[in-house]
C-alpha cells in the first residue's frame, strides 16, 4: 500500500483501512513512522532499512503465509519505485500462495507538482537517478530520450550525500537540450513536515539543496512561471475565448 | 482538486474536505456525479461538458472573486491533464486576485498499475493520445522517444468513438520498437464501477475494447507477466538472496 506524500491528510481511506486492520506492518522505517498513529495496538511492526527491500518483501510474505494480514508500507505509490513489484516478484520466485492487493497512493510526482502549480499538465517522463539497480548508461539514455521528446521530466532519488555525480551528469544532459532559463521546480518533503518549495531554472538548479527526499521537476519548452507558480500550458486559447 | 480514480475509498481526506466545504462545485459532469454524495447541501453545482474547460475555469474564478469557496473537480489528479493548469492560467490572464490551492489525487496511471500488478516499478512516460490540444506530430515524436528510451509507457485518452487513428498509429510505432509479445495492460474504469482489467500483449492490444475511460500501459523490454500480474522488475536479485 502507498501512504502518499506522508501526511495522513493525503492517505486514502482504502489505504488507511489496510494499515489499521493489519496484524503485521512492514516497511522502511521512515514510512512506518509516518503511519504509526493508525497502526492497530498489538500489531507486529517490522521497520526495515534502506536497501532491505527483498528482506522486507520476504518477511511480509512469510507473515502472510502464517495467516497474518500484512500491510507493506511504501511512501507515495507502492508501484512507483515502491514495494509492490518486489513483493509480487518474491511471491512468484518463492511460489508463495498468498493473496496480494496493491493499493495506490498519491505519488511524489503529483504531490510535488501540486505544490509547484501545474507543471505536469502535458506529457511527462518519470526517471529515477538512483543507479543502484539501474545501470547509469540506461538512465543517461532515458534522460536523452525524454529531452528529445520534450517531455516534462520528473526526477526521483535525485541525489544523496554519497551520490552527487548522477544529478550533475543529468544536469549537463538537460542543458544540452533545454534553454538555461527553463523553469525547474524543487520540492523537499512534499506534503509533509519540513516541506520546502522552490522554483528556479535549469541553469541554477544545482545551487539548490537537493537530497533523497527531494523531487525535481524540469519543465519542457513551453513551461512558464505564472504569478510564482510553475505551469505547463495544455494549449487552451485563453485570450481569444476571453 | 483530484477525486482519484472515482471511488470515495480512494479520495484523500484533504480532497474530501475541499469538496465538503465548497459553496460552489465546478467540474465535468461525470466527475461531479462521483462526488455528489459529499457535496454540501445547498452548494451551487456547475456541471460542465467535455471541452468546456476554459469556461469552467472562468466560472470557478468568478465565483471565487464573488467570495465563494470553490472546488474545481478533476478526475484522478488535477495536475495530470486536469483542471489545475487551466485555472492557474486563466487567473493570470484575467489578472484575477484569487487564492488557488492544488490538491493532488491518485492519478489513472498508478490506479491502473495497481490493478495490473506493478508495471511502473521503473522509469515510465505518460502520453495522452488526444490530439485536440497537442499536434499529432509531437505526440508521434514522444511515442518514438519514449520507445527509444525503453520507458514503460502509459497512454491516457487512448481512443474515442470518433478518434481511432491515433491509437492505431501509436500501436504501429510501438511495434517498430518493441517485441510483439511485450505485455500490455488495459484497465477500463480503474477503481470505479464497471472496472475491467486485462493483460494482453502488444501484437493483440487493438483486439481489446479501448475507449476514453481506458488506461493502457505498455511494458518495456523487461516487463513480465508473473502469476497473472504485470510486473516490471526493478532489478533486485531474488534468486541468489533466497
Amino acid at each position: 500500500m502507498g501512504i502518499g506524500p506522508g501526511s495522513l491528510e493525503d492517505l486514502t481511506p482504502r489505504a488507511r483501512r489496510c494499515v489499521e486492520s493489519a496484524d503485521v506492518v512492514v516497511g522502511y522505517a521512515t514510512y512506518v513512522d509516518l503511519v504509526r498513529p493508525i497502526i492497530k495496538p498489538g500489531a507486529k511492526v517490522i521497520r526495515g532499512r534502506m536497501g532491505g527491500e527483498v528482506e522486507r518483501a520476504r518477511a511480509a510474505i512469510s507473515a502472510a503465509l502464517g495467516g497474518s494480514q500484512v500491510a507493506v508500507i511504501s511512501g507515495g505509490d507502492p508501484g512507483v519505485y515502491g514495494m509492490a513489484g518486489v513483493v509480487l516478484e518474491a511471491a512468484t520466485v518463492d511460489s508463495a500462495d498468498v493473496c496480494i492487493d496493491v493499493i495506490p497512493g498519491v505519488t511524489a510526482a503529483t504531490a510535488a507538482a501540486a505544490r509547484l502549480g501545474a507543471p505536469l499538465s502535458v506529457d511527462f517522463a518519470v526517471i529515477s537517478l538512483s543507479d543502484l539497480l539501474t545501470p547509469w548508461d540506461l538512465i543517461e539514455k532515458r534522460l536523452e530520450a525524454a529531452s528529445e521528446g520534450d517531455f516534462v521530466i520528473v526526477l526521483y532519488n535525485p541525489q544523496s550525500k554519497g551520490r552527487r555525480e548522477p544529478l550533475a551528469q543529468a544536469h549537463s544532459i538537460l542543458l544540452r537540450h533545454r534553454h538555461p532559463e527553463t523553469p525547474v521546480g524543487i520540492v523537499r518533503n512534499a506534503g509533509r513536515g519540513g516541506e520546502e518549495v522552490e522554483i528556479t531554472n535549469l541553469e541554477r538548479m544545482l545551487d539548490s539543496e537537493i537530497d533523497m527526499v527531494t523531487t525535481v521537476i524540469v519543465g519542457n519548452s513551453s513551461t512558464l512561471v505564472l504569478d510564482g507558480r510553475m505551469v505547463t500550458p495544455r494549449g487552451y486559447d485563453l485570450r481569444s475565448s476571453r
